[in-house]
């Protein structure tokens, strides 16, 4: 049974603007969604007539279900307009559910709300294959990510507080205050202290039994002001918070200090929103989150502040998926949407699992890796993989002639410019050569052990013979199939081809997913091993980054995955470096850590953490219609 | 017919725990409350089982109904630990809907989310009067206080973004920039641009057409960076966000600026969000907003800056009020929570209408105006019904005889302390004393043409002759009725005779509002008619003040109503001041306009705008039962 609720899409040429194909489009209840998917209404709450949270309780219903097929869509090297990766998702979808009458479920991040307003629009697919409503998707959408926002400054606001608090009071005076007695004179520890003394090897429960000794290793986290890694956050494109003093206020006593706020995505509390399995598991990993250290080199974590389990109750309703539509009618979860630099860049666990239960044995759930395959994938194997112990069938690789005649060596393609004519007539040669730059990620996504097919997006001026020239370097290099698909233009009819494909994928496959790296080397060689899919000779650590790997292999973090922080313009640092660059020492100027969702990050070059607002952001142009209540000007 | 669900309390006593009151009770399905106020599905969207937004538009289905009775719920001046306004206020509807078998809604505000983590607990009434579900009363609720922190934030970063782009750029570039041209070489004015250029008095629609010097007037802001009195807002009680500066990366080119952040609740966008009364309304008033001046002078709107309809479309769900129901399944619109000193204190007007709307001639519907009747009844009159247009029939004055026993003359009551035995044992002289503070309210109150009630919250050490003494006193200050109620150990049962009472207030009023002043004469005449009612016998400007009222007069804004932000805890300037003190003089220390939202609001002493973090704060005790979902430790 299909499940779409099979609306035909009435297809114009030229393709009209995003905006308002979706708005031509009136989308079902999204009962009606939840019902193609069996969900009964005690399976969901609704958001609005549009949206609904799926409750995670679903996976408790369906623990006898099988799994439907897994399957992951990464790129080849982007140009900076993108490649059209999302839309492939979704057309990709539509074609399974309303043309191939399969139940399939696409799996997509939520977009920050921030860039909304500024340069960029939204990030809900393009053309005929979207996700409806476009304003509901790109805005507060089921408020997961302003919880996430709620949720960092809780804790930021915390270790301020904290540390403000030890600097005026007595290990005595601390420890009094934070265990006071009740009216009969008892004192007594609660829940989330039992985890401090748990980590400090004390085993008392009555406070009336420490030591001074273990008073003072209780009571005072001693922070060390310089190693505070935790930001405050902020979903707005607001660049003059990069870099801020806080607590200037007379209040404060002279306590300054130099921070800064990044945009919300960025906070590690969205990257263990995308990690984790259940409940349980999303309170150990947020009470685990690192904050800095104390003066003597102790991590401090949110437990060690008393604040993981507030932060978990802020949290608590977006471990649920949020529910929505494509433009055709298929399902659509939006859930969680972690940076692809500093964080792995995926939609979340939980909504793969569910989706998988959903769809069942011969369904599909397809769920999109950010940026190229060499940052999306790798990190969808290495990391997302490897908490879920789900592995996928089919890993797709969309691929523009655009892109690939970048790589070949066409001029530089840049943003807001015209494409020079290389761009837009015949040029065979040049997208041949280009080729070498999806080799390497058909080679490299083949690693892991799943069928990898070529998705062509085509545009349209691409010839028969460019399209074809790829076609042939895709099953050269080791592709299940390679197929022109247009989506963008015609929705799910237009990328049938590429379902029937996927689907020969997926029954096709066989091998179980293997790992780049297992997890219990050193941290130096989990890089090295991912350095050189990237194609480098070498790594080459700065000194900093020296000290840090020294400093987590201390602290006993060296067992977690690595997430790399790179560029998605080359396989190599260096954004310039098209096609298949090799011989490249790779270099680690610094290594950092999120230890509550579960990874290291080096980073390898600058990677900007809030972005900024033109002369002109966009929002000149969004207003509502007062009459009919219509968001106008979203793009 | 009973707006109530009918759900009967088994009450317990002692009274319990708030939280376990609330965790007894499993509200019904919101679908319930709705159809018991004859809202049919296409009236609402639901956020979960037990929210749901009321829309606006069943204002237009509506229109030709009549209103209900309009109660509004002041309070005598409190003690720190509150007299029970909120709970009351409950209690009252309870009765009216579950025991008098009126329709009913009960009007209350959001509470700030921040507090619920530091050192007050949350804001849903107590005892066996209170809203449910508790947690998400006091957490996410239906996301209105994250919206207006996105909204609120993307105004401060626009406003750095374009006195950063306007340094590094000549007019002609600016202006460009504003309205580039188009593929065919024409540029054009959008909708928000075409504001500006009204404002200008420049009635061209061409850009090409503007003079040299009218290019400059449209494109350059010109921002006096020491003028800027828009913050950033955050819902968090983070007090090293009080004084800040920002600014300090490298891109940023040395543009670093001392700002702050407040509390979301304290944003203007939330009153704006109290007092609209339309989706068209709500454009107007939050292009408005004044977020500083021009170096010459000239206030600078959001409009000016390009952006008042992004906020628009970032508030545009928040107009909808929140339903959820009490614990006895009585209807409750939760909307809109401005602070009750810098800002009007009172919940939405939106909501008031549609409740009014919905009881319907008969039903009645209590609405909460914060802090003692000398602020929250006051600006509930002067500024929320100015302009709504709406006008109360019953003002209730809650007394409690612990406050009444502290105007008389009792020891200072501070929170966390335990009481003096003076509030625990008869003393029907203090009580007697302390009613000249209760007498100028219900005078004060009366002046408004509604008919005053007295509700008595009685405490369990309260005597007889205690309670008889203050009734007589209201009674004697020109009170409609002083009924002693217990609501908080009862229900509705406990407010029965209330309810009675306040039907017969109700179905006797005949005068129509008074307002306190005009609003066309000073601004100083209306602080001074004001600062009358508090017993003053003048008023002391500072020099900023003067200041600031000249130029508020010179940029046209004279016409507003007045919203003085004053300590709740005296009719005076001096919190320490109880009963009802005269012949002293209010200082007027500096005084702010909130343009958009509408009124201009006079300092008498400082005003906190961000709360901070205690040692211990409650957080430590907040946890979530990771097998049941269930939050625990909200107080």
């Amino acid at each position: 049974m299909s499940s779409s609720v099979m609306r035909k899409l009435d297809v114009v040429s030229p393709v009209p603007a995003d905006i308002d194909i979706a708005n031509s489009v009136q989308p079902v209840h999204i009962d009606e969604i939840a019902k193609s998917l069996n969900l009964t209404p005690n399976h969901y709450d609704l958001y609005g007539k549009y949206k609904a949270k799926v409750l995670l309780s679903v996976l408790d219903d369906l623990k006898e279900s099988k799994n439907g097929y897994y399957v992951v869509v990464g790129g080849i090297t982007p140009t900076p307009l993108g490649e059209g990766k999302s839309t492939t998702t979704v057309g990709l979808c539509q074609a399974l559910g309303a043309f191939l009458d399969k139940k399939v479920v696409t799996c997509v991040r939520q977009p920050s709300q921030g860039p909304t307003f500024g340069i960029k629009g939204g990030a809900a697919g393009g053309g005929y294959s979207q996700v409806i409503p476009m304003d509901e998707f790109n805005l507060h959408l089921t408020g997961d990510i302003h919880a996430i926002t709620a949720a960092n400054n809780l804790l930021a606001a915390a270790i301020d507080a904290r540390i403000f608090h030890e600097s005026t009071q007595s290990d005595k005076a601390l420890f009094n205050r934070l265990c006071p007695a009740n009216k009969e004179g008892k004192r007594s520890f609660n829940d989330v202290m039992f985890r401090r003394l748990n980590k400090l090897a004390i085993s008392k429960t009555n406070p009336d039994d420490l030591t001074p000794e273990e008073v003072t290793k209780f009571a005072r986290l001693d922070i060390d002001p310089d190693s505070i890694t935790w930001r405050r956050v902020m979903d707005i494109n607001d660049r003059f918070l990069r870099k801020i003093s806080v607590g200037q206020g007379p209040d404060e006593k002279g306590m300054v200090r130099e921070t800064a706020f990044d945009i919300s995505v960025a906070s590690e509390i969205m990257a263990v929103l995308a990690l984790t399995t259940s409940l349980a598991d999303m309170r150990e990993r947020l009470g685990k989150m690192v904050i800095g250290n104390s003066k003597s080199g102790d991590p401090v974590t949110a437990d060690d502040l008393g604040v993981g389990g507030a932060l978990t109750v802020l949290m608590k309703d977006t471990i649920n998926p949020t529910l929505m539509q494509t433009l055709e009618g298929t399902p659509v979860f939006v859930h969680a949407g972690p940076f692809a630099n500093i964080a792995h860049g995926n939609s979340s666990i939980v909504a793969d699992k569910i989706a998988l239960k959903l769809v069942g044995p011969g369904g599909f759930v397809v769920t999109e890796a950010g940026f190229g395959s060499d940052i999306g994938t790798e990190k969808f194997m290495n990391i997302k993989c490897r908490y879920s112990g789900l592995s996928p069938q089919c890993a797709i690789i969309v691929a523009t002639i655009r892109a690939l005649k970048m790589h070949g060596g066409g001029p530089a393609v840049v943003a807001g410019r015209p494409l020079d004519h290389a761009y837009l007539n015949e040029n065979v040669a040049l997208v041949e050569a280009g080729c070498v730059n999806l080799a390497r990620h058909i080679i490299n996504s083949k690693l892991y052990g799943s069928n990898v097919i070529v998705a062509i997006n085509k545009f349209s001026t691409d010839t028969e013979a460019e399209l074809n020239a790829v076609r042939k370097a895709a099953l050269d290099a080791g592709a299940f199939d390679a197929v022109v698909c247009s989506h963008h233009a015609h929705g799910g009819k237009g990328a049938v081809d590429l379902g029937i494909a996927v689907q020969k994928a997926c029954e096709n496959a066989t091998q179980p997913l293997k790992f780049l790296y297992p997890l219990d080397i050193g941290i130096k060689e989990k890089i090295e091993a991912i350095a050189k899919s990237y194609g480098a000779s070498g790594v080459d650590y700065s000194e900093q980054a020296e000290k840090k790997i020294e400093m987590y292999t201390k602290q006993g973090f060296s067992g977690l995955p690595i997430c790399m922080a790179k560029t998605q313009y080359s396989f190599s640092d260096n954004a310039a470096a098209k096609g298949a660059p090799t011989g490249f020492v790779l270099p680690i100027r610094d290594v950092r850590a999120s230890i509550g969702a579960g990874f290291i990050y080096p980073l390898v070059g600058t990677m900007s953490t809030m972005p900024g607002l033109p002369t002109r952001p966009c929002f000149y142009d969004i207003d509502i219609d007062t009459t009919t209540g219509k968001v106008i000007g979203l793009s």
